[in-house]
């Protein structure tokens, strides 16, 4: 079981009647549910400033499905990485574009050179790579 | 088939050499790819910024599984707005954390709604959402 | 004299553990002084989405001093919307850069179309526009 | 003089569309000069992720003037490193708060130090730092 600590938290009246409004309207059901939100945001924009930290990347990329051997060629990056890559998901989004989802685990700098190579490609139209570390709470 | 034009673009001896070597490191087989692509990022940033605009998003989180009856809140949440949500994974990223990546298509105003709604429930402890427009060269 | 409020928030050990060494390492004082910090930082990026909003705006460009006419059309620029921009600083970057921070104040959108218009302008290298709203906790 | 290279890019019809009605609305006068524009800015994007890269830094942070000696903290701070700080600027927000502009020239990873330093100080309540790399072009 996780340990839990209460702290206690002084702000301006106003200030907290603001971030009331705010977390209300975006469903939080207490503040202290929003906070914890808000430090572990922080420290994962922190901790994925490090290229040697361990994270866990989500990699999204648009492209076109006609390109010559494009899901090929991201098939093939895909298993010469094998240790890194989790899974993919595929999504049809119209006739011509298809948008691949790729995560990926490892260190933030291997896993943006593996997302350079990706997103680089011939016929991938648009993408971008999204970090997350696990393990803040525990 | 797409239409393709060809249009001359003038800029510094320096400016060139230094792109040349960054599109180099990121593994573009030419120019014109890059360049494309810093159109379409573009474009992408500008058109998602209307909340009306048509968009598909990326919603990923990362909860604990053993948060009391999140899993069933967040189906029933996906459900509920059936009309926007095309799928989602799942992966299992420790013994307690699991991430999960969910596709919404809609209006981008709608989408942060559900989005803000399931990244403010009880036991997400971090979330993002990315938006994509399509259609930018058809 | 502003009226200060006291919350309790409850937090696992590890995540407060990390986020105390943040914040050390960061120079907070307290966790009261970071955790209104993030509070306003989140409000302030929430206002800014808002077209409407009044905000203040730093304007940031870099713009080579040799360019014909940029620093009179700038000047320019910035006298005929004079309800607006609040005053601006010049930097000498080198030979033949230099930068220029235009702090404007209206609204969000009108500051917006003001801002590509600076810099769109023919000589200006670089640039970016930040937002800040006021009155967060008045 | 700095030399003019004339390169030829070739993109899709509706893309090119797209992007001349992108930059009509932003009010840049040729495509070179948007193009140039958007290399630039991925080309200082890669630069200040190195902590090692020099470049200029400006950090902007609103603060409460009534806050105890924040004013000559901040004011020591900027002279206790003194080779590092260019110029500032002060703004007058509204009967409570006042921006500041700080300019600092060295190593990003160093200036960021600096940054948080200013930025966690009690009084302190909103702030960011921006980095550009100069010589770009030269």
């Amino acid at each position: 079981m996780e340990q839990i600590e209460r702290i206690g938290v002084s702000l301006e009246r106003k200030l907290l009647s603001a971030f009331d409004e705010l977390i209300g309207e975006q469903g939080y059901q207490n503040r202290s549910e929003a906070i914890r939100d808000l430090i572990r945001q922080q420290l994962n924009t922190r901790r994925v400033s490090d290229p040697k930290a361990e994270a866990v990347a989500v990699v999204y990329l648009v492209y076109d499905h006609h390109s010559t051997k494009l899901m090929e060629k991201l098939t093939d990056l895909q298993h010469s990485c094998l240790l890194q890559i989790v899974c993919s998901m595929h999504i049809h989004l119209d006739a011509h574009d298809c948008m691949e989802i790729i995560v990926i685990r490892g260190a933030v700098g291997q896993i943006n050179k593996v997302a350079e190579n990706i997103l680089s490609k011939k016929g991938v139209k648009l993408g971008r790579v999204n970090f997350i570390t696990t393990e803040l709470d525990k």
